[in-house]
């Protein structure tokens, strides 16, 4: 019988721990739709300073708020956002953006890392002059940690850059922040020097902040206006939500100090870059070491690991996540020969190693079953 | 200085009583995005069940569950709905089924008591032969209670002929039921058997019920599935729910039983209704006594006073609300000639008659002025 | 054998005359996507000079050059437009602007006249403020002449009434003038007169004026190139247009001056209007004195006429109109008790009385196979 | 003076023939919203019938064309569609099915002869079980010739993979037919089986069919049926078009015979394709010969030439353009370093030499101008 599970499959599985239960308890609150929640005034006021923005609106969730953040951008009909063809936006948030919001989405191809080359960028954009045929660019969109990446984390420099042409051809730039602060923590710079050049970033608290529920949006005071606006016509306007600004309050204070821990035990897991040269850092023996399994150490960043199953190897992800989960670790399985673990503050390091240890046996076994013909 | 501030402005107001905040504390949860939230299961069970119908969705709000209903219903591109002129839906929804749904309303005037005559409903619905012409009728919408109409009830005899008519047609019947408490209450009838004739309803958990936050929407297992996905789209799907659930099941426990009360209050507020008879139910004087205001007393069937500035009275309602709200009375300005005062379980006696006693000296006071040249 | 068709059911039925295919024949033409057709050219000159307005653009149909006026005004998500409920676009165009454009439609009643009450368009029209919960009211629709009122006329004075009133609010005002010409004739007021408070107009070519495809928005400039666009994005961008217009300007040419004849018929097919006293002006008897028939001839203002069957006559419109097709008069069946004629220049004297002569005969037999038991 | 214009930009831009006058000016036409033109029916029966189809619709242009058969395919809210990363219909149609649809667009790269991957196709489609956050794959679109690749054409074997991949996940497959005539002739494979696979095509008469205004797509009768529908609501919907079908049913007789012609006049302008090896086929010298300029003459293998400037060469493509103006040739200028022709049935063979000739001499001067410093 299992007693303890790992949940794996995911940063936002967290659960709230007892200081956020107490902050909800004792929340003061109001009804955030027909004025300002005190304890939801006090998240957006502190969310919209770590920033670096002047205002700030709490969202349901991380789709909700780019759904909203490209809606605002892309107010008018006709318009296109140009955005990285395997960022979350273009693959796991239903097409949304089109089917909901008729913006048409002009897809670059996102290399390895989780950037756009940048003269791919300028050439998805179109020329006003053939507006007759074009739709209107009006945006570009980046992801960091680009999540489809592996948690890969896009440079201040890089994002620096992709703003200066967004400013270049008068567009905005909208980062998917979901995973700012593990980028800003990985990258050593300060969350609102990473975001500087973007006008709208959407941030998770429910990721590895460790918030039960909800995220937030960061831009100009007119850009919040109107997002509160379109909130509501989503149905993303809610009452008494002190109680989930209070916890999420409580989780920026206890967590984002926390996830440098957590890129730690991520990269436990994986094992050792080898472009890594100082022995001091060597860690024991990791995934990447594991006969079967095919993990990139050294693109590890942050708090993710895509764990692939080497050509050859005579097992399938669905198998594996099975072998794992009887023994209480929750895995995602992202295709047939991919999985994806990710680590957060309720993950132990010796969470890691037993992670490790059945990841080990989960092949093996499967070898065992190989040579027996299955 | 005002001490204690009495908020009529609307039942979605009310405050977490500590038994909802333990509850809260203590809420078992998951990621209800990957999986099922234990208590969200629990609360979608129950409501699925007290609704009379097979499944049930958690919702951020009143809005999106309609607009996720409306949509569902309505999923083919040159899709109608029939609603009333003056339902929630079409006047403070911001418009969202036709401009983030792409759904064609066609509005049918609301009589005085919230209903829709029957024959102009049928007059509505296209005919399928004209379709060369015509959007395509999928659905009619109701609203119960209804609110701008004082939140007058439909009857089950109403419902049900709309529900027939529905059927005849092919169309589907989705009811607005924000308050449907109120409206079960106040006619004596079970809940699950006045929507019996509806495909779909969205309650309000946090209005008279008194939950912080959310709604939830009921329906066919298909009709949820479709849902869930759409929550999904819209940005509604939220991670550790069960905080919100748990909240939402107390209230359930705790409220539903004080509507009548809450009611009571109402009727109290506004006066004694001239049809009613026995002299054994007469209330004291209430507001429609009072000389420069309007209010319908027999038109109190729940919790809801809409209260008009007669005719020739030199004030207006901006300055009664302004008055109010110095002394600690919030209402809620509806036009310059009309407020709304909406009852809750954390309304009292007490506090009704002080509000009575503040309209009445709010009216006074402006007759002063207008004296004095004002 | 029926060796002449009378064609009543639409006046978009008329064949091109001989003037119009030979000037289709031998029409100047270019690819109107890639520049402009010089033909098309011309048309477009000529009928911003007529309407009064600084631009113009051919368009495939009434029912685009409505669409795209609707969503060029409503170009931000989050639009509403105030239109009459009977009005054409309401209730004729598949529910276009909201199924397609994802603008909100807001109906107010239209009186028998097809006017809607200006107050109840005020009334109708968005408090900016509440923008939160409300769509942003952008523009207000006339028709004119208002084909489900019989083509009645909105006058001068009604419609530069609407416009003061949209330019008080910031709104703009479109004119559905598929028989705008109709209208001006039959009032006697220059058309760029009777549209001078309209922000666009959508004319048909293809009704009245007899052009066999198409229609022409007018505008500002800015107004135009935006239409252009959008034109291009329905599908509406066309080649070698300059066939197309060469008729429409032979059409003007030829056919307005017919209008009034039109218009004659129409009445002479009506009959006598009770409350026009010179006996000079009497017809002879026309359909209101058909026994079973119920016609308005007052408001039979341009070149339509509603026949209405009375209750308690025991035939239905199906039957009349097939009895009529079988004589060689296509009617328009409306519903099961209401047919509409529409005169044109296609159409003569002698097609009237025998139009006339057929109806009291389709009536008469009925009257027999009432008293047979049918 | 320039006494000839040399149109190069589109195949789109030829005149009607005096044949294709004279048909307009005698055709049998009638209303065809109302019922159906006989011409245009007859146009439409042939068209299903060459396109071994069961029926035809129709429609003012091309764009409408893919937006009614992308629309139809993805009639319910939440649906993608594959498509080629540079196709027509995601470059050049303003992004009108997401912006007009709500149709998410999936694009995958296209390779340079028009193809995309069989397996970056499947690769692309949804997992149906993901539905929680992925949109519904339903359709994909293949354009064929493929113009953006300079009218390349895609074989009937590539085209029956992609259908049998379509059939196996149970997707549509639509043909953008822009220039389908042009394929088949290219390839030497009727019409009708070329399409065999697609469940939809457009196909384009403007083009080097010649016939002045329209396209036709065809399916099922269910699918037409539906696309009647929706071109109504799109205001494509015309009156008496038989005057277009008209000139279609000549152009359809009179050039389908000739586009073998032009193939050969733009190989003729491009040059011999050093891998055809049998001399009696070898070209005088074309534009692949011309220095500073960059023409692949193998890819040439329908009616399209796209002229590259070399790098290092001190011109750019307006300039070019501008010197052929001058000269009465019109070229379609693509970007400062591309130009694009192509060739109809207007244009003779010498026309070709004299274009070629202006080349030669437009680049030449350009040397000599950058000799003196420009």
């Amino acid at each position: 019988m299992v007693t303890r599970i790992v949940d794996l499959r995911s940063d936002t599985v967290t659960k709230p721990t007892e200081a956020m239960r107490a902050a909800m308890a004792s929340a003061e609150v109001d009804d955030d739709v027909l004025g300002y929640d005190p304890t939801a005034f006090r998240l957006e006021t502190e969310m919209a300073k770590t920033m670096g923005k002047d205002a700030a609106l709490f969202v349901p969730s991380g789709t909700m708020g780019n759904l909203i953040s490209v809606l605002v951008h892309c107010d008018v009909r006709g318009s296109e956002v140009i955005l990285g063809d395997t960022c979350h936006i273009n693959i796991f948030e239903n097409g949304g953006i089109a089917t909901i919001g008729g913006v048409h989405p002009r897809q670059v191809k996102n290399n390895d890392d989780g950037t756009m080359d940048i003269d791919l960028i300028e050439a998805a954009i179109r020329d006003p002059m053939g507006e007759l045929f074009y739709p209107t660019t009006k945006l570009i969109c980046l992801e960091n940690t680009h999540a489809n990446s592996g948690g890969r984390c896009l440079s201040v420099e890089y994002t620096d850059r992709v703003g200066e042409l967004a400013k270049k051809h008068g567009l905005k730039l909208h980062i998917d922040g979901a995973r700012i602060f593990n980028a800003s923590v990985a990258l050593g710079v300060p969350v609102d020097r990473l975001v500087q050049a973007a006008d709208s970033v959407s941030v998770c608290l429910s990721k590895g902040i460790g918030a039960p529920v909800g995220s937030v949006i960061v831009g100009s005071k007119n850009f919040i206006a109107k997002a509160r606006r379109l909130r509501k016509t989503l149905g993303g306007g809610m009452r008494q939500i002190g109680i989930l600004c209070a916890a999420a309050l409580v989780a920026l204070q206890e967590n984002v100090g926390k996830l440098e821990s957590d890129h730690k035990k991520a990269r436990l897991l994986a094992g050792n870059c080898h472009t890594v040269l100082d022995d001091s850092m060597r860690s024991p023996d990791g995934l990447n070491e594991v006969k079967g399994l095919r993990v990139d150490a050294c693109s590890v960043e942050t708090n993710m690991v895509f764990i692939d199953i080497e050509e050859g190897t005579k097992t399938r992800a669905e198998k594996i996540c099975k072998y794992m989960e009887e023994r209480g670790i929750l895995v995602m399985q992202e295709s047939s020969s991919r999985m994806r673990v990710v680590l957060h503050h309720q993950i132990s390091a010796s969470d890691v190693q037993y992670a490790l240890s059945c990841f080990q046996q989960a092949v093996a076994v499967k070898g065992v079953q190989k040579e027996m013909g299955n």
